[in-house]
């Protein structure tokens, strides 16, 4: 299990353009099950998923003593190893059966399942088409992006602990900003106000993010209608293949006279 | 609603302390109701909650159009405002119901309950008492954490997209590293690598991560034991709120020659 992969970019540097092979952290989603049942779906690096799980487990409450923990194993259905089924003793699954109950409570279904990343993005795909809308944006414009998200942040400096996503016409113009501790919060936020103010979808706007990009982020992207994803950070791997998939232009580290072009879509213009 | 607040903060800069007023991002838990139905459980940052709530229902399919959107409203049992309710068309709630039913799963409960802050914490408290052992650690240790967490990651480097968290002793020798694209799976893998070899609870462990801490970092941090957490970013206010309350010690914007504490607990020693 690779915890990076390479991805083809094009790097901007000092205004000239130079192919490369980027290395992206790999993204990939991870269903925890206790016996048959699922528990969580997350969003993970490949590696350590026994780890992973186990630390879940007690970190979440699901076990309150090592001891309660019989076994993690592969799920032998998935193939992939993108399913790790946790067995506890009789007592710990009694008590959390009705610790559950207790609750009664309809959750939250992740949008991404857990079968494996190429699911997720097929998923996804039953649910917006991919984005055909065709306008385009100096690259110059693009450049300009981030100084302006931070000139409008009224809260960053303060904190140093809030993450921001703007949204900008393709001429460069911020149209909104919102601020969260999370940042698929503050993305959501953004499309929310366009939704109540009746301008969703949101066929020509940028979406500008402060810190990386993820499966979710693109995910709320599209959902949106935004085809044109940008961020301060970098970049994982589902983020890039999600963008391919959609069609959907994805720029990363984009920073003072630099920028990484994941996946351009014919959006991006001298 | 405030998207800041003060938190009192001793300031190292130079090898000399001051104490300060510091602004943190407010961190609060939001549940979003469709109907009477709890839908989700976000830790956000208060403020702009209708369009948060109108725009997750948007770009996680609950609503396929603005037009399933009836209202969102304020909850009137909670007068602190961290629920809101959904109101969709009947349309939509029956599609929404029978999605649910062919899910048929059983799904995760966030550890977070969407009352407020306070009672996130009341929640934590009943699993895991304050936390009351005492090791101390040089003031110089803490400061030679970060760059030995960097010494030893392996992808970061290669990607600028991966979140570290390191396990340190007293003493500052390096324990265990993971890296994850969630920075809170980095925590997990961490935790869940020690359950299994035997080394729960991490009494004698200093976390170190490499974000941000929020509250979902300081709860896991306290359900594996673990009374020191360090993170070269920024935290939360609710993170702040937990490490008082449990008693840990929560230090952040570890780098280079200064740092923040936000709680000491008596452990942090020259």
């Amino acid at each position: 299990m690779k915890s990076s992969v390479a991805r083809p970019v094009t790097r901007w540097a000092n205004g000239e353009p130079s192919p490369a092979d980027d290395r992206v952290a790999v993204e990939e989603p991870l269903e925890i099950r206790i016996g048959e049942k699922p528990l969580a779906v997350t969003m993970r690096t490949p590696g350590h998923d026994r780890d992973l799980a186990a630390g879940f487990c007690l970190t979440e409450g699901v076990i309150q003593h090592p001891d309660e923990l019989v076994g993690i194993e592969p799920c032998i259905e998935a193939d992939y190893g993108n399913i790790v089924v946790v067995l506890l003793t009789d007592e710990a699954r009694q008590r959390r059966s009705s610790e559950i109950k207790g609750a009664s409570r309809e959750l939250y279904v992740s949008s991404s399942c857990g079968l494996c990343g190429k699911q997720s993005i097929d998923r996804i795909q039953q649910c917006v088409s991919p984005i055909t809308n065709q306008f385009t944006v100096q690259r110059s414009v693009v450049q300009s992006l981030p100084e302006k998200l931070r000139a409008a942040q009224a809260t960053f400096d303060e904190t140093g602990g809030l993450h921001a996503a703007g949204c900008f016409t393709p001429s460069g113009e911020l149209k909104m900003l919102r601020e969260d501790v999370g940042r698929h919060n503050a993305v959501d936020k953004l499309v929310g106000a366009a939704l109540l103010s009746g301008q969703t979808p949101m066929r020509q706007r940028i979406l500008l993010v402060s810190g990386r990009t993820s499966f979710e982020i693109m995910q709320k992207a599209a959902m949106a209608g935004i085809a044109f994803v940008a961020a301060v950070s970098a970049p994982s791997s589902l983020a890039v293949d999600f963008a391919k998939a959609m069609n959907m232009t994805l720029i990363g580290f984009l920073r003072p006279g630099r920028m990484n072009v994941y996946h351009d879509a014919g959006r991006l213009v001298e």
